[in-house]
């Protein structure tokens, strides 16, 4: 069932023991969510904790720092910025079919949860810090750094146009709640680990255009990992280099799997729908940002790619 | 004499043929502050113009469009985003001594004009901003993208600590007025021209880390804009990526003139005053972005600014 942010709060109010579920791979902007509300829950006097099916990337630490691990039995779970339960990887197992509310952004979410509080925002995040407000809690440094976290992530650091006028708002209201945006975005933008950047000068040395060069494909393979000392959680910043170019309409990461299979991420401007291309693999995500897995060698997945794509942009 | 938003408002009104100067090697930010605020004055009725000592890039090129060029002979001189007078490049030669506004954020400042409006904002249009919402003309699309266009690429992108919830308050308003963000933010940091990618490139392997790993310094010869087919035009977007490299505290970018001295951009973190840093070679700018000239060779230049780089970071 679809409900408004009073209903969300409303919910959220009457239960306890609140256990947060976020996507596998996990990225700013579910993370800031899940992090943000259990702050808020436990400022509320609930118990509440967030989980994820994969390991939880050094760079977020801020986001959990000084909560202390509630160990409960749930018995309310919510998913935060998760489009549909097979995105909470092997967490899906346990969870799936039994998830009460699900706070989301994706116009693709599959209406798995009880109740769905969903507006296809720029970030999930911008959800989350309507409904905190709901609740009644007032947002303090933590948690501002959580939100501010999810909507900078989620927007390339305010730059794509998915930002509006209400999530430049929020985001002036998270600064004077304490949100310390220099240090995230530096953290999320501005720091290059030494394996990354050996990374991404391989990427990019890798990268070709196709279709009279309105697609560009990179590859990112596990020899690249193997040889700069780097592996795939590092590999979130590389997919928006790949439209840069110009006269590039869809830009394309193709990451290699350790088992040779491949998964694929698709940024597109106005003229092509990067959701509609992933659904065509099976795939799904926003109109400027998707993905989807492709059971083939990244060199295959390239061919029925170009392939694909030439007939969407010729 | 400094004077508030409501004297340069007033000031303002009082004039008409007013002429408004930019600083040399142009940027976003002079160039919105000047475009705005010249369409603002044109929308009041005034005669105004914009100059510039060197040529406009190509991008900018929605800032002006539309706008017919004034031919008058100006009774009132403005400059916007200019520190010192030098700044104006040749410029200077005529209107040095006789500019008798200035709207500006540098803190270095040198006071050169008869009435000064200076706060030390993110970027010198949000200023603007407030000049034109005083003179009470209704900001329009045009307007709009000018003032937004400052603001985008004086913060990075609202990535920079510089960046206030007034800042972001602006940029939500400048989205209601019209100002198409994902259109400026495309052609300001999401499009490389593949002369600039071939650059980069080159620019990104002549980076070496000194002083314990803390100072990065990138080059660009004369003969990098040869084999690339760039120009100094497009280095804009090179200094950032001195600073990203983890553990880095200053990040230097040295460019080769045509004559075989150079300029150096300076880009830190809080631990490090740039302003400070160019200062002890003749040159000037924010706390964590400056530039200056020198009267070396881009080989003797890394020489004399490792040195002064490690008495400051060890």
């Amino acid at each position: 069932m679809r409900i408004d942010v009073k209903k969300c709060a409303a919910l959220l109010k009457e239960q306890d023991n609140i256990l947060i579920l976020t996507h596998a791979h996990p990225d700013g902007d579910t993370l800031g969510c899940g992090f943000g509300l259990c702050r808020a829950l436990i400022k509320m006097g609930k118990k509440a904790r967030v989980i994820n099916a994969d390991e939880i990337p050094a760079k977020y630490s801020y986001l959990y720092n000084g909560m202390s691990c509630l160990n409960f039995k749930e018995d309310y779970v919510a998913a935060v910025d998760v489009a549909t339960e097979n995105l909470l990887g092997s967490l899906a197992d346990t969870y799936s079919g039994r998830i009460n509310l699900c706070i989301d952004h994706h116009g693709t979410n599959t209406e798995y949860a009880d109740n769905l509080y969903l507006r296809e925002t720029a970030s999930a995040c911008e959800l989350v810090y309507e409904v905190i407000t709901e609740l009644g809690v007032q947002i303090d440094k933590e948690i501002a750094n959580c939100l501010f976290t999810g909507i900078s992530t989620d927007t390339g650091c305010f730059r794509y146009a998915s930002v509006t006028a209400s999530t430049f708002r929020i985001a002036a209201e998270l600064l004077e709640c304490g949100a310390d945006n220099g240090y995230v975005n530096r953290v999320m933008f501005e720091t290059k680990t030494k394996t990354y950047a050996r990374l991404e000068r391989l990427a990019i040395d890798s990268m070709r255009l196709y279709c009279n060069d309105k697609v560009a494909i990179m590859k990112v393979t596990q020899e690249m990992y193997k040889s700069s000392g780097s592996n795939e959680q590092e590999t979130e910043a590389l997919a928006p280099l790949t439209r840069q170019v110009e006269g590039v309409e869809i830009g394309i990461t193709i990451r290699e799997k350790p088992d040779g299979t491949c998964k694929a991420s698709f940024r597109t401007f106005e003229t092509v729908n990067a959701a509609e291309l992933a659904k065509l693999f099976g795939g799904g995500g926003h109109p400027q940002a998707a993905a989807c897995r492709l059971d083939c060698s990244v060199d295959e997945a390239v061919e029925l790619i170009v392939q694909k794509c030439g007939e969407l942009v010729e």
